[in-house]
C-alpha cells in the first residue's frame, strides 16, 4: 500500500536532490564536500571498521573493550552506524561535487554489506561477526535497531544523490526482516530501540520507497515504546540479568519509562530524546494523531521554557549525556551534545509539518546556527562532541573522537540543509529558512522553482523568485523570527502593507495566484538584540547573551584578552559591527565596556577591583575555537549603571 | 627512649585535659557532649559495627556490599575508623560532662577490642573476622593502617579524658606489632597507609606514652612515602593484580606519586591530602627537618593561593574528593568535605608548631568557623558531608550519611578545640585563637594559669589573665588576624603602645616577666570586610563575599526571598548588625541593596530586568541550613555605581 501524500495537507520536505544550496550554507557544505566526506570515511577505515563488515577479512573479534562499568556495551557495537551516517555524509557530498573516487569507495562498503547480508536479510556486523548468539537479546542497551536506522537514512540518502538502488535495496530487505521479527502481533517481539532512530529513519524509507508498511512499523516502535509489561524488564530477565541492575536506574534514560503519549517532561539521554520526538512527531503528522501531537507540544514547552541553552543545545550533563533537572543549565560545564542539537533541528523541523508556527522554526534556527554548527571547525576537519557556552581555554576541537558520533551527525545535517528550508503540502509553500537556493518541485501537476538570493544572515535581505509552468494559487509562508523588530515586505517591487491579518503564527501568509516572474522582497531587521534569562539559570543573572539576526554571539580571549569574567559591558551600550581580520565572512561586534583590573595575585584580597574603560569584542558563537585556544564566554557580564 | 620535649623550641598543644573551654565553643561542646556523643554510639551498634568486633557474636559477615567500580573496598572495612572516632569524641564529651552511661558503653566497647586482639597484638575486626587471609595484603586501598591510626587517637583521648590507661595499652600493644611488620629493615614491609592518619596518630600516643619509637614509627611511614620501586606496584603485583588497573588512574589520589619532600602541589582526595601534611608537619618539627617543612611550604602556598575556598574548605570534586585544578572553585558542586576543613585545622595548627605565623592560624580560624563548623547543626544532631558555597535549596543536612566519617570528626575537633587554642614552648606561650577558656599547665617547673573571657568572635574584646605559682619571663604571643584593621591593647589597663618591633608574623610578642594577676586586653576591630577573588576564579567575579571576624556570611533565601542571584549589593553600601529571630546568638547584617524583577516566566527574553530598592540580610556560613529548606549564597553579586 502506498503512502497518500497529500491526506491530511500538513508539510512534508523537499528531498535533496529538489534543493540546490548556495550562500552561507554552500560554503559549509563544499568544505564538507572537499574535505570532512573523506576524512569520516578514512577514519572509519582506520578504526578498523571496514574490517568489521568484510567476509573476505578475518574476524576482528572485539577491538574496542567492553565498558567496564556497563558491561553489555562496547562502542564497536555501533560501528554500522558509523557506516551509515559516513555513507549519509558522502551521498550529499557527492550530490553537491562529483567525486567518482569517493563514490567508488562507498559502492565497495555497499558490496561488501551486500556480501554481509544474510539470505533472510539480517544485517549487523557486530552480530553476525562478534556475538551472532546474541541477536535481539538487548535492544535496551546496544543499539541493533539504532544501527539499521543509521544505515536506512544512508541508504534513502545515497539512492537520492546518486539515483542507484542497490543499498537502499539491501536496506529495504534487512528491514522487511524487522518487519516480521518485531511487530504487535503473537510471535512478534514487541521490542523497540533503547536508542532511538530507526523510527525516523523508517519514515524516510516509506517516503523513499512508498510504501505504507515501513511507516507502520515506525508507528508500532513508538507505540509499543514504555508500554507494560516492560519490554526491557522481561528482555534482562531473560539474559538473566536482574532488571534493577540496569546502569542507568530506570528507563528515562531512554525515554521509555512511559508509554510516549504519556511523557510530558524531557528526560534521559538528550540525543534519545531528540531522535525520539523527531520520530514521533513524523507518525503524528502521517497518522494526524492528536494525542502524540499533544505530548510532543508538552515536551516542547518542557525543553525550551526550562532546559534549553539559548545555543539550541541541551543535556547538560556529562553522567547521563543529558537532562537534569529543571533550569540546570550551567555554562562551562554544559555538555551539550552537538548530536542533541541536530537532533533538536530534526525534532523541530518535524514539529513544523503539522504547525508553521515560528515558534519551532526559530528553535530550529537557534540550535543550527549555534549548538549545532558550533561542532564543525570553519576548516571543516576539526570537531566539538560538547559545547559549553564558557571556556577557561581547556576545551579544544577534536581532530576526532572515540565515540565518533558527532563529527558525520553536524555534516550531514548541513550538507542536506537544503531539505530543511521548505515545507510543501498541496496548498502552500512554507520558507522556515533563509538561505541563498534554488527549489524545484512539483505541486499537484505543477512544476514549480522557489529560489531565494541573499546574504542572510549577514544582511536581513532576502529575495524570493517564484517560477512554475503556469500560474497557480498557492500560499507562501514566510517566518517573521521573533527577534526580528520590524521587517519590509515588497511584491514585484511594490511595498506591501502587511497586516496582522496577513500574519498567522509569526508567518506572513501571501495567497495568490503566483505566475511565473513573481518576486517577493523581505528586508528583516538585524539589529544586535540583548537576551537576558529566567531567574532560575542562576548562572546567567547580571548576565546578558547578544544576538544578531539567528547568532548567539560570545567573547573570546583572543579578541578581549584574559579573564572575560572581568569584563563588563552596561546595558546601556550600542554595539558597531566590525570586521574580525581571521574571518573575512564574519560580522564580529565592537561595544564599550569595562575590566576590572586587580593589583594583587592572592586568592582573595580586600580591595575592590578598579574598573578601566575598554572597548569588547564578540564573535558568533559557532565560529569560536578556530584561533588559538583560549577563553570563551556567552553570557557577559552587564551592569546597568543608571541605578 | 622518651621525648626531648624542649629539643627544639618548637610549640607544642596542650592535653585535653589542661584546658577548659567555655564561650562560642562552650555551647557546641554542651550539644556535643548532650546529644552528638551519643548519636554517634547508636549510629556505629546500629550499622553493626558491634557485632563486628565482638567476638561473642555470630561473624556479621560482608554487610555492606564491596564498591562496583574499585572492588577491592567495602565502607565496612573502615567500621573501626568509625568506632575510634566514636570514642574519641565520647572520651571529650565525657571530660567536658560525665556521663556514666555513656562511659559505661565505651568500657565495653573497649573491652570487646581487649578481647578480639590477637595475642601479636594485631587488631583489626574486618581483617580478624570477614578476609583473615588478607592482613597487610592492600594499603593502598583497604584502609588497614587508617583504622589503626584512628583507634590510637581514640584510646589517647580516652586516656586523657578518663586516666583509664586499658585501651591505650591495646592499641600501644598492636602499635608494637605494626613497628614490627611496617619499618626500613630487612624483613620488614616497607609500606604506608593508602589513607594517612596513622603519622598523626603515631605522634599522638608517642607524647602520651612518652615513648619515641612510636615518633620514629610516624616518620617511616613519611619517610617511606612516594618511594621507588613503588610498594604499592609490589602490593598489587602479589595480589595478581595490575597495578595499572588502579581505579583511581595514579598514585596522586594518595598523596603517594612522589616521595614527600618532593611534592609541592596539593593533589588528590582533600582528606588524605591533610592528615598526611599534619603529620608532616609533627614530624617536621619534632626531627626539626627542613626539608620536610619546605616542602609543606610549598603545598600550603599552593593550596591557599590557588586552591582553598574562602570558607576554608578544599577538594571541590567529587570524583576524587579532592582536587582538579588550580582555582578550579565552583561554588554549588563544591564538595569541599567537612572533613577536609577538619583536616586543614589539624595541618595549619601544626604548622604553627615551628611557625607562629598569622598566615596558618588565620586560616586554621576560617577553616574551623566556617568550611569545618558547617558540618554539624546548631542543634549538633544533623550534619553536612559536602559545604557548597551557593545552593538552590536542593542541598540539606542528612541526619546520617552511608559514609559517617565527617559527624565524628567535627565533633572530635569542637570537643577538643582547647588543645588548638594555644602552643607552648619553654621560653612562650602563643595565643592562636581566641575563646573563653581556662588553661592550666607547667613550663620548666612554673604552673601557669591563663584565662581567656570574651564574647568572640561577637565581640572583639578579650581579656587574658596569667597566673602563675611565681613571677617567669616569658614571651606571650597574641595573634592578630589579617582580617583586623586595628587593635589595642591595655597591659594590667594601661595602654600599650605596640609598634612594628613587637610584632612578628601577625603577632604581637609581649615578653616580660609575668606575674599573677597581670591582665592584658586586646580589643580586635570586628568590622565587616569585603572580600574579593582572583580573576581567574572566574564563578566569582563580579562577586563579593562578606567577612566579619572569623566568619564568612552568606545569603539565605529563609532571609530574603527567592533568587538570590537577582539580589546586589552596591560597593557603596554599610553594613548594620542585626538579631536574626530564630537565632539569639547570631550576629545577622543587613545592607542595601537591589532586586532585579523579570516580568515574565520565559527562559530568554529581550527585556532586561528591573531593578527594586531591597534590604538585604546576612549570616554567618556555619549556620546556613538551620531552618526550612532553601537557597544559600556566599559570593554575592556586587555593583560599583559610581563607574
Amino acid at each position: 500500500m502506498s503512502i497518500n501524500k497529500q491526506q491530511y495537507g500538513q508539510f512534508r520536505p523537499l528531498t535533496l536532490d529538489q534543493v540546490k544550496v548556495l550562500g552561507f550554507f554552500g560554503s559549509f557544505i563544499d568544505n564538507i564536500a572537499h574535505k570532512t566526506a573523506q576524512k569520516l570515511f578514512d577514519k572509519c577505515v582506520e578504526a578498523g571498521m571496514r574490517d568489521q563488515i568484510d567476509l573476505n577479512r578475518p574476524n576482528p573479534g572485539v577491538k574496542v573493550s567492553f565498558d567496564p562499568i556497563n558491561t553489555n556495551v562496547t562502542p564497536q557495537m555501533f560501528w554500522d552506524s558509523d557506516w551509515g551516517k559516513t555513507i549519509e555524509v558522502a551521498a550529499y557530498a557527492l550530490y553537491h561535487r562529483p567525486n567518482a573516487d569517493l563514490e567508488a569507495q562507498i559502492d565497495e562498503i555497499i558490496d561488501i554489506y551486500g556480501r554481509l547480508q544474510d539470505k533472510n536479510g539480517y544485517l549487523n556486523s557486530w552480530y553476525q561477526r562478534i556475538e551472532p548468539d546474541k541477536r535481539w537479546t538487548n535492544l535496551r542497551d546496544c543499539h541493533e535497531l539504532y544501527n539499521a536506522g543509521h544505515l536506512i537514512e544512508g541508504a534513502v540518502a545515497y539512492y537520492y544523490a546518486t539515483g542507484k538502488r542497490k543499498f537502499l535495496d539491501i536496506m529495504a530487505k534487512y528491514t522487511d526482516h524487522i518487519a516480521n521479527v518485531f511487530g504487535p502481533n503473537e510471535g512478534q517481539k514487541h521490542g523497540y530501540a533503547g536508542h532511538p532512530e530507526i523510527e525516523l529513519a523508517l519514515v524516510k524509507l516509506a517516503r523513499a520507497t512508498d510504501e505504507q508498511r515501513y511507516m507502520d512499523l515506525a508507528k508500532f516502535f513508538i507505540d509499543a515504546r514504555g508500554t507494560q509489561p516492560h519490554y526491557y524488564d522481561a528482555e534482562a530477565i531473560a539474559r538473566d540479568q536482574d532488571p534493577a541492575d540496569y546502569y542507568f536506574k530506570n528507563y528515562e534514560y531512554c525515554q521509555a519509562h512511559l508509554p510516549v503519549r504519556e511523557q510530558t517532561e524531557v528526560v534521559g539521554h538528550a540525543v534519545r530524546a531528540a531522535y525520539l520526538y523527531a520520530g514521533m512527531a513524523d507518525i503524528a503528522a502521517e497518522y494526524h494523531d492528536e494525542s502524540l501531537q499533544n505530548a510532543l507540544k508538552k515536551l516542547w514547552v518542557h525543553l525550551t521554557q526550562k532546559n534549553l541553552y539559548v545555543t539550541g543545545g541541551f543535556g547538560p550533563s556529562r553522567d547521563n549525556e543529558g537532562l537534569t533537572f529543571d533550569y540546570d543549565l550551567p555554562n562551562e560545564t554544559a555538555y551539550a551534545e552537538t548530536c542533541a542539537a541536530v537532533g533538536l533541528v530534526f525534532w523541530s523541523y518535524r514539529m513544523l509539518s503539522t504547525d508553521a508556527n515560528r515558534e519551532y522554526a526559530d528553535v530550529m534556527e537557534r540550535a543550527l546556527y549555534n549548538g549545532a554548527l558550533s561542532g564543525i571547525s570553519l576548516s571543516g576537519t576539526e570537531f566539538f562532541y560538547e559545547n559549553p557556552l564558557e571556556s577557561r581555554g581547556h576545551h579544544h576541537r577534536w581532530q576526532w573522537h572515540r565515540c565518533p558520533c558527532c563529527p558525520p551527525n553536524i555534516s550531514r545535517l548541513l550538507t542536506s540543509i537544503g531539505t530543511y528550508i521548505y515545507g510543501i503540502n498541496n496548498q502552500a509553500v512554507a520558507v522556515h529558512l533563509y538561505c541563498s537556493n534554488q527549489a524545484k518541485f512539483k505541486m499537484d501537476e505543477t512544476d514549480i522553482e522557489i529560489s531565494q538570493q541573499t546574504n542572510y544572515p549577514n544582511d536581513g535581505k532576502i529575495i524570493i523568485e517564484v517560477n512554475l509552468s503556469s500560474p497557480k494559487e498557492f500560499t507562501l509562508l514566510l517566518r517573521i523570527p521573533s527577534w526580528s523588530d520590524s521587517f519590509e515586505l515588497t511584491m514585484n517591487g511594490e511595498k506591501s502593507l502587511i497586516t496582522q491579518d496577513n500574519i498567522k503564527d509569526g508567518y506572513i501568509h501571501l495567497l495568490r495566484k503566483w505566475k511565473a516572474g513573481d518576486v517577493v522582497t523581505l528586508d528583516l531587521d538585524l539589529s544586535v538584540k540583548r537576551l537576558y534569562s529566567h531567574p532560575n539559570i542562576v548562572v546567567n543573572q547580571g548576565r546578558v547573551a547578544l544576538l544578531r539576526g539567528p547568532f548567539v554571539y560570545c567573547m573570546e580571549s583572543n579578541d578581549n584578552g584574559k579573564h572575560l569574567n572581568s569584563l563588563i559591558t552596561t546595558i546601556q551600550t550600542d554595539f558597531d559591527e566590525v570586521q574580525i581580520d581571521e574571518f573575512p565572512q564574519i560580522i564580529g561586534l565592537e561595544f564599550k565596556g569595562y575590566r576590572e583590573v586587580t593589583e594583587t595575585n592572592n586568592l582573595y584580597h580586600f580591595n575592590p577591583p578598579r574598573n578601566e574603560k575598554t572597548t569588547l569584542r564578540a564573535i558568533p558563537y559557532y565560529a569560536w575555537d578556530n584561533r588559538q585556544a583560549g577563553e570563551m564566554l556567552v553570557w557577559i557580564r552587564e551592569i546597568n549603571n543608571n541605578i
